[in-house]
């Protein structure tokens, strides 16, 4: 490959045939105000050059834009973004749109270079699990935008979440009752997720008439399994530990998993996100979780009704259920 | 984002400024024979429509690619290809290159489908995890192609794998080592890795002065944890069971730990590349892996230099060492 053939553009067609860019532009698009002869020269000089069908033509075609949409997603290697972005990309696979991955690694500054990007690259469409910070600036990009997982400001756009509120009084609810009062939640720093995970686990409280132990909300300085695993040594040294966690995301939870394998009296423990192996460690784990490829299925199917004009009404807001997987280590009793 | 305002194209712009879109390219790349004046008038169209740096500009060159590559590779839910997927997502970024995902799931003709729609999109070149079958069509492609993880057949082109055999012989070696003389292997239906994994088994063998027991050899139907569960179930079952199993692949690796929960005679085993919770299960599993995330940045960074043309040596063959990682599942001795 390294002598590399030069593919044929729509300009040596335009060369072979004689005509201006434009005019091969206008053949390729339908050929609207091309005299025969001409037009027969162009099909002639595409054939001659084995030219494909080409993105690019399409792209030059007035107000349509590539059959790409955009995903803009953070680390792949969590098992969350690797089910939205495959099951997305099979969505859009069926009805014959690639999708081109800009990934951020939570950083709003990189988040907004890397969609100013891939509207250059004309795009049909957007996916964004945001990140906080103002979005207004997608308002002019003149590509629709379906969020994933968290809301986003400054722009109407359609919405695709779980019910993370619904799902953290679940999990604080299912500790609850198994006898738990002393229940601690750590929260990996998401300006919207956990927060809104947090919410259910006071929610439940509440309702249960009990007022939380502040101590027990621990806020972790980053959403990794390191942080998670040295917050849960530091609480179980406590004089009065908690007798149960709830793990705010699924990194979260390998983190308090790890830590627990140095504990004598093993709390209870709820995650929110299911993953890979729960169900074999020594206790399984419990967790909330809901169906992320419906999540990811469902924000390409909106985004190419968008792109394609099928879809205009307003903005909607699609909350997918969590439910509670039972498999053990939510369910071991307070220990005294 | 339903009354979506249209995005400034080069039309506009030619329209604007009263020239040919011929124009307006020449301009927008460079101005080579317009008239300063004509150039002026495209300039102040351009700032008057807030035409921003557009990919479609880029690609209207001749003989420039667009600043994407793509990357052709199967279930991204399979830590393995995310990792690979995130890897070279970095690396392009940092070149300013973005990446087209084309997922295909094992399939020969979906993979050649989605080959043709990423080249059609003027790619600046393509990173293949290839399925069998030939690749003498990406000859004529007239872009710069990576293959990964395995070679492809009809074309040369630079390839970056991992030492599959050499990785069968340090697993089958190891469990040798502890005095296992009847090892299954279980092979996922690759054409291509597993095979080799599998002549590095029989190497090893070799090397010791033993005959393989084919019965042992136990070729999978897919590569689904849930087939290798099954094959395991029965080969344990069998009246001479083996006491050690060397699993081909994480998935498969998975299965047969899934199906040994039920077996009392605890066989070793080996698996072939690393998996999250491997050292969180009952007994942490021991595994023979190779840096993942380097396969990723390796590939990239060869495409990058072939795109740019600043790497014209012929093709490369780069294979990256893998070494046993020991955590206990394949320490057990044999059984009697």
């Amino acid at each position: 490959m390294s002598a590399e053939p030069s593919r044929p553009t729509m300009i040596d067609v335009a060369k072979r045939a004689g005509v201006g860019l434009g005019t091969v532009s206008r053949v390729v698009n339908g050929g609207a105000g091309v005299r025969a002869e001409t037009a027969s020269r162009v099909h002639a000089a595409i054939e001659a050059l084995g030219f494909q069908r080409n993105e690019v033509a399409r792209a030059l075609r007035p107000g349509k834009k590539s059959a790409s949409l955009a995903l803009v997603i953070g680390d792949l290697t969590n098992p969350f973004y690797a089910t939205i972005a495959k099951a997305s990309l099979e969505v859009a696979a069926q009805s014959g749109f690639a999708v081109v991955l800009g990934s951020v690694d939570e950083d709003p500054e990189g988040e907004k270079r890397a969609i100013r990007e891939l509207v250059g690259r004309q795009v049909a469409g957007l996916m964004i699990v945001p990140d906080q910070g103002d979005h207004s600036f997608l308002a002019g990009a003149g590509v629709p935008v379906v969020f994933l997982d968290r809301p986003a400001h400054g722009i109407e756009a359609d919405i695709v979440m779980v019910d993370n509120e619904g799902g953290g009084r679940l999990a604080t609810e299912h500790l609850l009752g198994q006898g738990h009062q002393r229940i601690a939640i750590l929260l990996a720093p998401s300006y919207y997720t956990t927060g809104r995970r947090l919410r259910g686990y006071r929610r439940a409280h509440r309702t249960a008439g009990l007022t939380v132990d502040e101590s027990l909300v621990v806020q972790l300085p980053e959403g990794t399994t390191e942080a998670a695993e040295k917050a849960t040594g530091e609480l179980m040294d406590r004089p009065s530990p908690p007798t149960a966690i709830f793990a705010s995301t699924n990194f979260v939870a390998e983190g308090v998993l790890r830590a627990l394998r140095l504990v004598a009296d093993q709390p209870a423990v709820v995650g929110f996100d299911d993953f890979r192996m729960a169900d074999m460690l020594p206790t399984p784990v419990t967790v909330v979780a809901s169906d992320t490829e419906e999540l990811g299925r469902t924000a390409a199917t909106l985004l190419l009704g968008r792109a394609a004009g099928t879809n205009t009404r307003p903005p909607q807001r699609i909350i997918l259920p969590c439910a509670l997987i039972p498999r053990g280590s939510g369910e071991r009793p307070p220990f005294s």
